[in-house]
């Protein structure tokens, strides 16, 4: 999907006299980083569950934005935030008693060894914090990552996303292995495969005299095209991290949070033991705030010595928003809908699959889906300029999905985890018209 | 003053049950890097304007906080975030005012050159940031700091904060230059006796083979034990980071926002022309939000090149929250209440120097104070145990402050703005009382 901050003077002419001013202000102020969605961008005014507004009235269906995974200005997190932001918002130098009650709620639901949590307020500072403490307890530098990963944008972070591009180079102590292909590898090939490059990358690091710190995995591999098939694929290569001393951090801010169906946490659904977890994203709804969990021993002494403070992590409004995130999530048995309306939208999607050859593969797990879309489904060749179509085409008809995979072929449908069946009905429908039209 | 992970058994017993318990949970849970202040820590519940109160019933008056700023729970901000986070919390990949007034309203605010803004969510983000672009654009990587500088905690940004101590290395490229004192050097040498330290710095990168990308400074040198005159003084270095090829980056994080009472950001103070200005804190008086400021030239290839997108920086709830506050400082006149508050509380405070021979220095600018703690003012010897004592005994009166500098001797009194003259009586008060037992 293409990402525009210079527009044509064709596709600026086009937009309305209001949306061209605000176009023009926002690149005086905001300069060459920012880009907008679509050659046709959205003036976004209001956001209400599934749906946003733009300022003309009109009404989208969201399938992409998953910060707002509880939907929308969900009440009960407005209410949360509303409340604890008029009462008290400081920080962790004090005692408070709502971010131990939430840390208690939030790694309740990890496995007994994953105890601890420290807060921090983007997905880049808890992956940050994450290779901190593993370079500490480890004494080692070298990091492996999939090859189209994306981790964040601090200066250590980028250096080992390499779906930044070109222009933001890999570190010397970084590795990035083939990313696991569902689609192009037979199902029991799929964990060896990425076992043994992991096992390459240890050996390459330890052959360049750099001791492995960590694997780095996104555990539904959102930027490398999203795979999540078959279940387990994971555990040789943890395996093999674990046999050369480093630690597996299972990055969690994307598939987190119930949105994969089978588990509140991707990584369950590979039977894998992370040594730390990196959360973020969805878990204030928008407010911004993220977390490592791990293992109290691989932070013990870290914790100690290195005074590690963040001034907004953790603070009580951001507990209240955490907290009725996990409470909307189990009232609502929001992960359950994602399994059930996650199943029913790939059936959906399946059946497209058979009526359009451009459909390569469909994937997933409960409502984090890729779509693969190819040329030729024998050859499976990708077709990135047909799926920049296909998005603009949902975008016409006010569906939002967006792309990715390393040919910027793969349709990322990733949608507030109150979306129903009727919704994916109406996303399937539209995808069908425009599939019929191309 | 003393911040606590461990209590001995004897500080221990002190506290209440229920005390007990919240700090045994949030041991359990948090870990060995979280920290409370004071042996006897607070359990604050909830915050207004200048005060602070805890689960008891008793009240604070808070003389450190400088995040909220504008007071705690300001009605303006907590309307504004209440109002904006029930209609729409998004991101900047669509078209929202907001963010683009904000952005002009906030940019309005620095030199004319200073005109682009991008977003993160804390100062270290900022600082990350801002040490990418100079990266980027000098082709440099080295970096100069003073002594104790305090920058932030990414792994990047902790390598050039010496005031993390010694277990976190600083990197190869880093120096750290004696930060400047007011107390033990004459107003007259302060700006060449800075400018020659900053040239050493940047020989001793060369001849390492070190191309220098930037000086940072803080520009009330708050953790180098707040040190604000004579206004100038860093004109030298700043030209010699210049000469150099590097940039001068402001991190006016703390004394930004009006705090120093002269100006908006503490670099007009010294008349410098920084390169890019971070920002933070009480941006969002306590949502999480941070800035970077920065010419148009200094960004325009990073920008365009490295896909900079921080998920919740600049979103519509934050864009709220940020004018709020610049409307606040506006309507209530705050760098001007700074000012004279600030001018108030150093002539009161110089009094007690006057009276106790302990008070070695008073120094600031606005509503950001050091008062140096010695134990012979002849020799000016550093007091770190009375200058404890002072900070606990001033909480045993109720009133919050803490401690800083190279020594830890220093006072570091940075109140909400809307301090009044009363609460500067209230302050000075507590301290006349307690250096009176001392």
């Amino acid at each position: 999907m293409a990402m525009v901050n210079a527009f044509t003077a064709e596709d600026f002419a086009r937009l309305s006299p209001e949306e061209q001013n605000l176009i023009e202000r926002r690149q005086r102020v905001l300069g060459t980083a920012y880009r907008l969605f679509y050659e046709r961008p959205l003036h976004i005014v209001k956001g209400e569950g599934v749906w946003l507004y733009d300022a003309g009235g009109n009404k989208y269906l969201d399938a992409y934005n998953n910060v707002a995974s509880m939907g929308h200005c969900h009440p009960r997190v407005v209410e949360a935030i509303t409340r604890q932001t008029g009462i008290l918002n400081t920080h962790t130098r004090y005692l408070h008693e709502s971010i131990i009650s939430y840390a208690e709620a939030l790694t309740a639901t990890f496995p007994a060894a994953l105890s601890q949590v420290m807060f921090a307020c983007t997905g880049s500072e808890a992956n940050d914090l994450a290779v901190r403490i593993a370079r500490h307890v480890t004494g080692g530098t070298g990091i492996i990552v999939t090859s189209l990963a994306y981790h964040g944008l601090t200066s250590a972070v980028a250096e080992f996303s390499p779906s930044l591009g070109e222009f933001v180079h890999l570190g010397g102590h970084v590795r990035a292995v083939p990313a696991p292909d569902s689609y192009r590898t037979a199902p029991g090939e799929m964990a060896e495969r990425f076992g043994r490059d992991v096992r390459a990358a240890i050996a390459d690091l330890k052959r360049h005299g750099i001791k492995p710190a960590l694997l780095i995995v996104d555990t539904i591999f959102s930027s490398d095209g999203v795979v999540a098939d078959p279940k387990g694929f994971l555990k040789p290569a943890v395996d093999a991290i674990h046999e050369a001393g480093g630690l597996f951090i299972a990055d969690e801010v994307q598939p987190g949070f119930g949105r994969t169906g089978d588990a509140m946490w991707g990584f369950l659904r590979h039977g894998v033991a992370p040594d730390m977890v990196t959360i973020g994203k969805p878990m204030g709804n928008g407010y911004p705030m993220s977390g490592v969990i791990l293992r109290p021993e691989v932070v013990a002494e870290f914790g100690e010595q290195a005074r590690y403070f963040n001034t907004f992590g953790g603070n009580p409004v951001a507990a209240a928003a955490g907290m009725a995130v996990l409470d909307i999530i189990r009232d609502e048995g929001l992960q359950a809908n994602a399994a059930d309306v996650g199943t029913y939208m790939r059936r959906g999607l399946q059946q497209l699959r058979r009526d359009f050859p451009q459909v390569g593969d469909v994937r997933g797990a409960g409502l984090f889906i890729g779509v693969e879309i190819v040329s030729d489904p024998a050859a499976k060749t990708p077709d990135a300029a047909m799926t920049t179509r296909l998005v603009n085409g949902l975008r016409e008809r006010s569906v939002l999905i967006s792309a990715s995979g390393p040919n910027a072929n793969v349709l990322k449908i990733r949608p507030p985890l109150v979306f129903s069946r009727d919704n994916a009905d109406t996303l399937i429908a539209a995808l069908r018209d425009v599939l019929a039209l191309l």
